[in-house]
């Protein structure tokens, strides 16, 4: 007999796993579908998807990795501590990253065991209306599902001409697997992925040089923090990015790569031992079979979405990287959350204006809300605040005071309209500002609130009192 | 002609100076007298008080420094790093430590000349009502103030009969100053400030016993974090902390202190090469001439306020250690503030049920809000979420997955009642749930905001999801 489940959800990342498990919870039937090549030691895909096979995870295990080497030789001296001798071992280094995949993605299956979600390995694809609701092939077994979800994710967006082997050019999956520290890297693309994982290589030793078509760096972010990271990446840490540059022929030898290029009409020749290409990332709906059932995409490929993930298709929803939005885990989990609340008929919900963005670079970017230049498009009136680490004793403390917060508050009601923060533990310290954003709080109520003593979070305290001119460290 | 001010704040620490500068933002004439014996390069007193001359700041410098000397012995082999001869030089460890106390005790003598506050060195007392308001002396000079602010802080609590040299026998002071790692280290007092000094001294080689006289650890924090910090804190990091004591006689040798102790009715002898005293603070009031002028204080010293930090005295009020509540240097600054802008028309406002407490150990702990012993005591129904950090993808990633958050919000109405961390970076991770609770949030609020992935706080959001049960990874 065909299997038949309330909620099917094809694919196993973020968006999918969390909106399986939250069907779960909720008590329907719930089989979720994953087909990716990572194989796990019983040989079935991994769950997880990029995030945790080959993207956030294994990245900030590799960031950590090598912050630890890079504070061996630039940060410790100044505490009296001295070594000599200091290696790392590339193989352990990304053993240990491999461990902590292992552990994770072996973990989600636990948790579908938990909560009675049917794990089935293989490719999901729509086959026709009917049955239950709809016909669906996972694996070459056919399935009826009432709900179905699509959370196919997304993977690395080609560059013409230059094909990624993952050996000696690569895309966000080799570059976490190299055997030994590239002498001299290549990256196309200064994006998060390039950043990130050009600064892993760096830290260990690599001599990196970044290419990039656009003209300017880091443009989604507020540009007090993409010129402080701009300042930051090249003159302190010497990484090497090339703005505005026209990617021409891509050369593989044997014993590596030359990438012909111009900037600035100048026709120039990167040769470098290995090349990470990461000029962003394209939806997998390709594989769906969407014209069988007539599943609406964009002219990009991303699957129509209303504010609640619901498709053209009645009881076909779609979360995550597939769908309009930023291609973050965070917001893919919490739209998968709240599809499956909604399946369940109660009143999921997902905020986008409150999604916090980051980059886990050194120092990190953390951001919520709009940016300065956003602002002055659109007219609105603002007033800002901003303060930095250097100022900050808990800084002072761990060693490190790059960076700054910066808030920005509507100029009449006082509303927070953004915060912006590039320093250590970004990430972190953004939480407080997406919670007060969610509450409609102004500038003065983070003021008046009291933040730990000493804490990096004073430095949100102090930007906040900066809105309204009145900072007391500062 | 005697020198008269609209405002004189008494005691230039964290309560005081940070009154001194936002009265003289807010316009107010202002003069803060400082008398204390650590001498700037001029020679005159230092400002910033205990906290920035023997607290907060310098022990978050021996605690980072001794952190990262403890990582690389213990934390970094995982990631493939090896050294050979790893030393730290205490000289330097306590040089840095100094610079950094140079630096922002030096950094708010600035402060004072931008937001022009008169800095007037010497001891400040009460002479008598009269004059402008006020008359005081300052340092033998006679002062006349409309309102007066007194900010004297506290100081160690002396134990009878153990005399403090700041060489052998120490308090905080003199445990920051240490010229060697001592071989054997004994710690009276199982406090805030014996737990962080003892570990800094321990992660630096140092055996250390610590002889606390109540029968129970941590009684302030929740008992499953207290539970949690005696189990890390004594079998991971072998910190011999020993409870219930009865301290006997403390005899001072030529090459160390011995300290006979009894605990469970067995008498015994603690020998040790140095001994830090840190059974808590006593207020500085008893060089204020209070009884000159009336001001009433209370039967533990402390000067008797009311809600905004009025004294008995029309004009006259007190902030920091010097009254009731929390001894913690973001309190008294937010008092500072009050006061401040009470005194310049304002409505100022501080809220001790949100102030939160931290404890810069390893891990960190943190917390707001009441316990679960506190809330049964109070007969009030609750339901509690918590979440360890093994499940957290950063913690993983950082090597170090210790602790949890547990969060405790109100039966019937879901309102968040407290948040209860102990982890690495606990100080900044509670910063989110202070400001929920400003905002009266309940726990679904924190479930439904998107938190940033990966990173620690993501613990926040699983812990407010379990709170109703629906924890999403673990």
């Amino acid at each position: 007999m065909t299997k038949q489940f309330d909620v099917v959800v094809i694919g196993g990342g973020p968006a999918g796993y969390v909106a399986a498990i939250r069907a779960g919870q909720l008590g329907l039937s719930v089989a979720c579908a994953e087909s990716n090549p990572y194989a796990d030691p019983k040989g079935e895909p991994r769950l997880g998807g990029t995030c945790l096979n080959v993207g956030c995870i294994p990245s900030k295990a590799l960031l950590q990795s090598s912050e630890n080497y890079h504070l061996l030789h630039e940060g410790f001296a100044q505490h009296g501590i001295t070594v000599s001798d200091a290696k790392i071992d590339i193989a352990t280094m990304v053993g240990r990253k491999n461990k902590i995949v292992d552990q994770f993605t072996g973990g989600i299956k636990g948790l579908f065991r938990k909560y009675k979600v049917t794990f089935m390995p293989g490719h999901g694809r729509f086959v026709a209306a009917g049955g239950a609701g709809w016909k669906l092939d996972i694996g070459g077994e056919a399935v009826e599902a009432k709900h179905v979800i699509v959370a196919t994710g997304s993977r690395s967006r080609p560059l013409p001409g230059v094909p990624v082997d993952n050996e000696t050019i690569v895309d966000n999956v080799g570059a976490l697997d190299f055997k030994a520290v590239p002498k001299k890297l290549g990256i196309i693309g200064s994006g998060v992925i390039g950043l990130e994982l050009g600064s892993v290589w760096k830290r260990l030793g690599a001599e990196v040089t970044i290419l990039e078509a656009l003209p300017t760096f880091l443009g989604a972010c507020d540009e007090a923090v993409s010129k402080e990271a701009w300042k930051v990446f090249t003159t302190k840490q010497g990484l090497d990015i090339k703005l505005g540059c026209r990617i021409g022929e891509v050369k593989q030898g044997k014993s590596g790569v030359s990438i012909a290029y111009e900037q600035d009409g100048k026709a120039t020749t990167l040769e470098c031992d290995k090349l990470i290409v990461s000029i962003g990332r394209v939806p997998n709906t390709d594989g769906l079979a969407a014209d069988a059932v007539g599943l609406k995409l964009d002219a990009r490929g991303f699957i129509e979405v209303d504010g609640h993930c619901r498709t053209t298709l009645p009881n076909v929803y779609a979360v995550g990287d597939v769908v309009r939005g930023p291609m973050l885990a965070h917001k893919a989990m919490e739209e998968g959350v709240m599809v499956a609340e909604i399946i369940a008929g109660q009143a999921g919900h997902v905020n986008l204006d409150t999604v916090p963005w980051v980059i886990y670079t050194s120092p990190e970017i953390a951001w919520v809300g709009k940016t300065e230049q956003q602002l002055k498009a659109e007219g609105v009136a603002y007033r800002t605040g901003q303060i930095p680490f250097m100022a900050n004793g808990r800084a002072m403390g761990m060693g490190d005071t790059t960076g700054f917060v910066k808030m920005i508050a509507d100029a009449k009601t006082d509303r927070i309209l953004g915060v912006h923060i590039i320093a250590a533990h970004a990430s972190e310290l953004i939480s407080e500002a997406v919670v007060a954003m969610e509450f409609s709080a102004s500038s003065e109520d983070l003021a008046r609130i009291v933040h730990a003593h000493p804490t990096l979070s004073e430095v949100m305290h102090e930007a906040a009192l900066a809105v309204d001119k009145r900072a007391l460290h500062f």
